[in-house]
């Protein structure tokens, strides 16, 4: 937890930014996995932790801008709780913590909401993406689940905070970003021909562990790396495979990192793994040395998947000029996501918050297929902290489903992409700070490049 | 996944069980952590995996019995879900590998059950665990969130069939009992004084990943082992402490192992540990010894407090006759928990249909502190899996909260136990199955005497 005048100094700016209303903070509870005493490793909502720093379930807060109170609302503990789950301390002392003086039981915040409701005064409140939020925003709220309208000024004054990390912020994220490295070295150390998928995400879930973090999010570690969200470990590694690990740390306070590599099974990558590899690396590289404020990011992903246009032109897979490919959406068929995120508190930062606020300053998102994955286009500004992942993949159902449309064919030469339908997929991310002057990369360096992976096998 | 005709079979006898109306499973869905998208590893309801044998999200089934339909709902892939998340086999091709023919699109799931009702037929269904649940409930029946009415016949149907594990289903539940020893062996091996206790955990969860299989629940690794379930990882582990380890095993299918073990820091258990521990184990061979068809588990229960009530006296913790003790509940300082549970596609098997139910057989639960949190009572028969899990804790919270009221001064000689508030707590536990003459140990043995423990340090 920072000190607590950091959360003092958030709400202040939070409630400045808002000017009105009741900001209501939903935190997150418990969530049973197959029944309900058995639950998730608890996770607190990203904004309760960011403005209330507490990481208990059971607990909500007010902001009341007008009546100018701060309410942290929850329940003590019984001897049952105690015997069960051990001692803490007391809700007023966990308040205290973060410089907030006023607590009430939860039972309290249906009344102080309706109240509110009566003085005919706004209650903003933020997106659901639990189903919890839905039954706790119907009860609260009277708002029918799915028919929610969120607050665009609360979302927006957020966002306008948590994009700035501040020095204590970029700390932190770093201390995620180097755990997230050693999982990665660890991933390139244990790899060996005939281990399984999952026996590699054993060993670099146990780095996160170890260093006493949590994971950022469901870890990647597969032979199939075409698939983009592969969460499938069971197959064994073969020779001439290359294993794709996405994977990342997040600190006990919540801060994540996110980094990808992809490495050989056996000691070398083969020749045609190479050729795809260096074009990736230099759209990894273009696209890192393009980062400044003052750039938007919607431009170094148009530079990016350039390069790989250009890069995949010269190896016979795609033709004509690659600036209009990119243009029209050619890429898609080698890259169709994003080439980052914004980081923070979550791997993709505020995403329940919405794109478009948080990548996107508001304004619309593409619709066309690749470049509507792109979860980030905004100009770039000091303090922003994000992800850099070009990838080149080769996903089987897309050619035959873009091949029998006849799409993109003055751009893709499908003839010679069939053979590399096997080929599978591939991506490098690091994550970086935008400076006053450029970028920053944070947490230690990961192997990049195919000698440099190769080194460490 | 078993052969179709598992399935077939578990659903003609619930059918047959229930007799009339239509039967609603609900699916589990994804859970998003701390956004949508950022979901926790995916779990699907036991009994819906049970009866309908899918680990997919998104999914819905009914058995109409009246009609003599079985269906399931679901949507299919589209080529933006393929791209991110792979090539599955369709819904209908899912549903013919469970011996179901029958599918419709998740939408029409409401028009059906709307039908049912509108037929003044029943519509069974399942008490909710997830606020998912309530949601859905709503949604199809109307069903105020909170005032749900579970259909008991259905709920008796499944835990007639549940609590009665099939010779294949205790081979998988012995898979999962084989890696859950193998975790706690692990522990055993790689504890050395100063670690923290999350290294410990971080190299037994990796024994479960590197066998495919993931945790059953929340691990508990802590030198703390007075809280029944703390998940709180950052204690460094320090000479003369002990630490309760207490976790398991899932399999692919969704068994379950769970199995505790109390291991000392260093090579050796201090003399007042090894009093305490001796104590414990008697009481778990007490119970091993007990278990056997026709016989009561609240008579093992009573047994394993019994053993314990009379090793505490001869150290001088307790006093008066121990049978007595045991009847007034004064052995709920020591043991504030239950003895065991039923264990299958659930770690507390079938928790979220009622204990009620499946370790009462319908009778009333007690109410006593302590006797409360037994889990099973009723009498054994051939086919239960369970846990035997006695402990002995020294709960400072508990020790001040009964002496200040000056409870059970008859039983407890409060100025000796002065002396072992910092005792901390243990226990071991390990996984039955009821024969037909007795019990059999399921999985591979791990340490149970002191003796055993230093063996492995």
């Amino acid at each position: 937890m920072f000190a607590k005048e950091t959360y003092v100094a958030r709400r202040r700016q939070l409630k400045e930014s808002v000017g009105s209303g009741l900001l209501l903070f939903l935190g997150n509870d418990e969530c049973g996995m197959n029944y309900e005493d058995n639950t998730y490793n608890y996770r607190q909502d990203s904004s309760f932790l960011y403005f209330w720093g507490l990481s208990y379930a059971g607990l909500a807060a007010v902001i009341d801008i007008d009546e100018d109170r701060e309410i942290i609302f929850g329940d003590e503990l019984t001897i049952d709780h105690i015997v069960w789950m051990g001692t803490q301390p007391t809700l007023h002392e966990k308040a205290q913590r973060v410089g907030v003086t006023e607590t009430l039981p939860l039972a309290e915040l249906k009344k102080y909401v309706e109240k509110v409701v009566a003085q005919k005064r706004t209650v903003h409140y933020l997106p659901p993406y639990r189903a919890e939020h839905r039954l706790k925003l119907m009860d609260l709220l009277g708002v029918k689940p799915g028919a929610e309208m969120p607050s665009i000024p609360f979302i927006k004054g957020i966002v306008n905070l948590r994009n700035y990390k501040t020095e204590e912020e970029i700390a932190e994220i770093e201390r995620a970003c180097d755990v997230t490295a050693e999982m990665h070295l660890e991933a390139m150390r244990v790899l060996r021909v005939g281990m399984k998928e999952h026996e590699v995400a054993a060993a670099l879930e146990a780095v996160a562990q170890v260093h006493g973090c949590n994971l950022s999010f469901p870890t990647i570690a597969t032979v199939c790396g075409q698939t983009l969200h592969n969460h499938y470990h069971g197959h064994t590694v073969k020779e001439e495979e290359m294993l794709l690990v996405d994977a990342g740390a997040e600190t006990a306070m919540g801060y994540a990192g996110d980094m990808s590599s992809t490495i050989c099974a056996g000691k070398k990558f083969t020749s045609r793994q190479k050729d795809i590899y260096d074009i990736q690396v230099a759209a990894h590289q273009a696209a890192v040395n393009a980062l400044k404020p003052g750039v938007y990011f919607r431009d170094v992903y148009d530079l990016s998947c350039r390069v790989i246009c250009e890069g995949l032109k010269g190896l016979g897979l795609m033709k004509g000029n690659p600036a209009d490919a990119v243009e029209q959406g050619a890429h898609a068929m080698f890259f169709p996501c994003g080439l980052g995120h914004m980081m923070g508190l979550d791997v993709h930062d505020m995403e329940n918050l919405g794109e478009v606020w948080v990548g996107y300053d508001g304004q619309p998102k593409s619709t066309q297929f690749g470049r509507k994955s792109l979860r980030l286009a905004r100009k770039l500004e000091p303090g922003f902290v994000l992800t850099i992942e070009p990838g080149i993949y080769f996903i089987p159902e897309l050619m035959d489903y873009w091949k029998a449309e006849h799409r993109f064919t003055d751009f893709i030469n499908y003839e010679k992409l069939e053979s590399y339908r096997d080929f599978t997929g591939l991506r490098n991310e690091e994550d970086y700070l935008i400076t006053a002057t450029g970028a920053r990369r944070l947490g230690k360096k990961i192997p990049l490049t195919t000698e440099e992976v190769e080194a460490m096998r």
